[in-house]
């Protein structure tokens, strides 16, 4: 069974709205075991939505197409759809009502242009919409599934939720697919593949697909079943934490920040910051998260000599000798926020972000860390690259890592 | 002319990248006046990528394509293309050396798997890629041209920016467009359409075209001229400084911290910041500009009662009496953060980011800002949304916004 998506609207092809929606779908489906194999976004025009049309029928059995169904006159799909099933638009009285309703619950006038809206193909199953005026359209041409929605994302998540799923579900008979997807951090993807070569190997030849997901300072390996049966990717999901237990932070949709947010709330310590090159960032990972104020206490962001020296107490002196990128220096900074802003752990950052004030012995992307709590320091020195955007990302993420360990190790 | 992007990566497909690079490429594009088409997102097969090619060879001229190309071997995209232009692959010197630098550059081995990189097809023009391993391609077939380009946002931007750009522009002859982007804080997308409405009516009469361009906390405008005449840009761009001058703060590429960044600069200035509810988002912000040491001292992210207490001087009682977000307590952080950090200029903010948090008088949303210098304090409230990431985003912008406009006045 092949699936796709079709997005219409130009405002998506010039990059003024991002395709959340087809993210949205293509994740919800892979949920209940629906492939998403092709997205494409093309213009509103009666050419190119047919051709479209016609090419996603020739190759694919389940097609599903968001967007051009406003009530106003530069939204053409239904027009499209009329033409290519041959189809005639007849009032659909049920719909009129649901519309009617909108505006009443709404306290704004029922207008023409939107008794328009309750005119469907006579050929479509209707899909209510509860949520807005543009009803869903489910076609079908020799088992073949065509299904239009508006592209309202709240719109078209109503109707994929209460109608088009279980719709599908039933008409294509669909087993369940089965993956896992686990996360790792402090190793870079080409290194990772050397490692686990072995086992990517005699994964797929046992017939389950894997795939590597990078972002920023992560790599998220994902392991999928295609025959509904997750008892072998549990297995290689195993073996994989065997493997590099050292570099597994988690599963699913988790952040960094997040499992090191649950180990401290789980263990009621709490949590402070001295950040030097990362100028705020690693504490605003951890404030994102919502509830936050319950480990986190607060940070200071320490950028220049004078705070150092003032607020932290890190000797003259000795940013003179061994400068402010040094293990010293950032065992004092971890040290004495700990103890000022009184938490149980902490993190000091302190390195050159660049693009520049790197030097031959400390060049841009050297960057100390230390975490600390009262039994024990840990401090370590990274070398990453050029570009201040990912040295800022990298050096947080390497930090909440490296505190991740530390209570591992303690509790 | 006719474009078309191809996105590689079943990640995208099933909704756990959003295809962010499709629409930054359709946004560029567009600036330099080649309107994207279509945007197909396929999986990392060699008969999606095979069959993908031949029909965009069949309707398009520039066919763009991003992902598939990392060193492990899901990324199938390079055989494909060798394939496809019947090309071999041949060790290419000069990428290779970027290679190996890019490795000693990061302290880390140079594995064999890295090599692979460096092998490119003898048939296309590569271009070089100075932030990552995978080179860009360029063929060339019939007067159609193909980029192959790795789908790391950042490698993909480089690449775009120093290669493929400049030689689309010359391969295809591209008449530059003439546009200005004029950008706004403070207002959103649909209050200022109602503003600015008979200017748009008018300017579209004339014969431009203009784009409304949300981002987080900003709406960009963007004004084309389709004719290579920026007589008329300028013109309207002029009205546009009449009509809503209180929202502008910059053209172009800038951000809103960075316009605030060269005010400091420019008038030898500090800055300090006292953050609550940002979390130290908004200390990021400016940390993020390269140079930013120059201007920027530090900040205390007061997350609890204690350290506004102890650290910030806010009186016990204070807090009890009128809460953490109050004006009363804002101003006393902005105030003693100056004092403490001894800078120019100061910022605070204490709102409730949510999502729980909030009171029937203070609800979810609610933020106090405060900017002052040695001369004047000035403070506002602010009522943003449910939306915990972008009451932060807000917040942080808003009070960046509140600081520019407070340097201007007095410089």
């Amino acid at each position: 069974m092949k699936t796709e998506i079709i997005s219409i609207g130009d405002e998506i092809l010039i990059g003024q709205t991002i395709n959340t929606n087809a993210s949205w779908m293509g994740q919800e489906l892979a949920k209940i075991g629906i492939k998403n194999n092709r997205t494409t976004t093309i213009s509103d025009s009666f050419e190119e939505i047919t051709e479209s049309l016609k090419l996603a029928e020739s190759r694919s059995d389940f097609i599903l197409i968001t967007g051009g169904l406003g009530p106003t006159k530069d939204d053409i799909t239904k027009k499209v759809l009329c033409d290519y099933f041959d189809s005639e638009l007849v009032i659909n009285e049920e719909v009129l009502e649901d519309i009617k309703d909108f505006f009443t619950r709404r306290k704004k006038p029922f207008l023409e242009v939107n008794r328009l809206q309750a005119m469907l193909p006579e050929k479509a199953t209707v899909i209510r919409n509860k949520v807005g005026t543009a009803s869903g359209m489910w076609f079908e041409r020799n088992g073949k599934i065509f299904v239009s929605m508006p592209g309202v994302p709240y719109e078209m998540k109503y109707i994929m939720e209460n109608g088009v799923f279980p719709k599908a579900i039933e008409h294509f008979g669909i087993a369940q697919l089965s993956h896992r997807t686990v996360l790792t951090h402090g190793i870079g993807e080409s290194y990772l593949a050397e490692i686990i070569e072995d086992w990517e190997n005699r994964l797929r030849e046992n017939g389950l697909d894997m795939a590597y997901l990078p972002s920023p300072g992560l790599v998220k390996l994902r392991v999928t079943s295609t025959d509904g049966d997750n008892t072998l990717v549990d297995k290689y999901c195993e073996e994989l934490y065997q493997l590099i237990p050292q570099y597994i932070f988690g599963e699913g949709k988790i952040t960094l920040q997040e499992t090191v947010a649950k180990l401290l709330v789980k263990n009621k310590k709490t949590l402070s910051l001295a950040e030097s090159c990362t100028g705020g960032f690693a504490s605003h990972l951890f404030t994102q998260i919502p509830g936050s104020s319950s480990f986190y206490e607060g940070s200071i962001i320490c950028y220049s000599y004078d705070i150092k020296e003032k607020e932290l107490n890190v000797p003259h002196d000795l940013l003179l000798e061994k400068g402010a990128v040094s293990q010293e220096v950032v065992e004092i900074l971890s040290d004495e926020i700990r103890k000022k802003y009184k938490t149980d752990y902490s993190i000091a950052i302190s390195g050159i972000a660049g693009p520049t004030g790197g030097t031959p012995d400390k060049p841009v992307g050297s960057v100390w860390v230390s975490v600390r709590n009262d039994k024990s320091v840990v401090s370590k020195l990274f070398n990453f690259g050029n570009n201040r955007e990912r040295n800022i990302t990298q050096s947080a993420l390497s930090a909440i890592n490296m505190l991740r360990k530390l209570i591992l190790k303690e509790n």
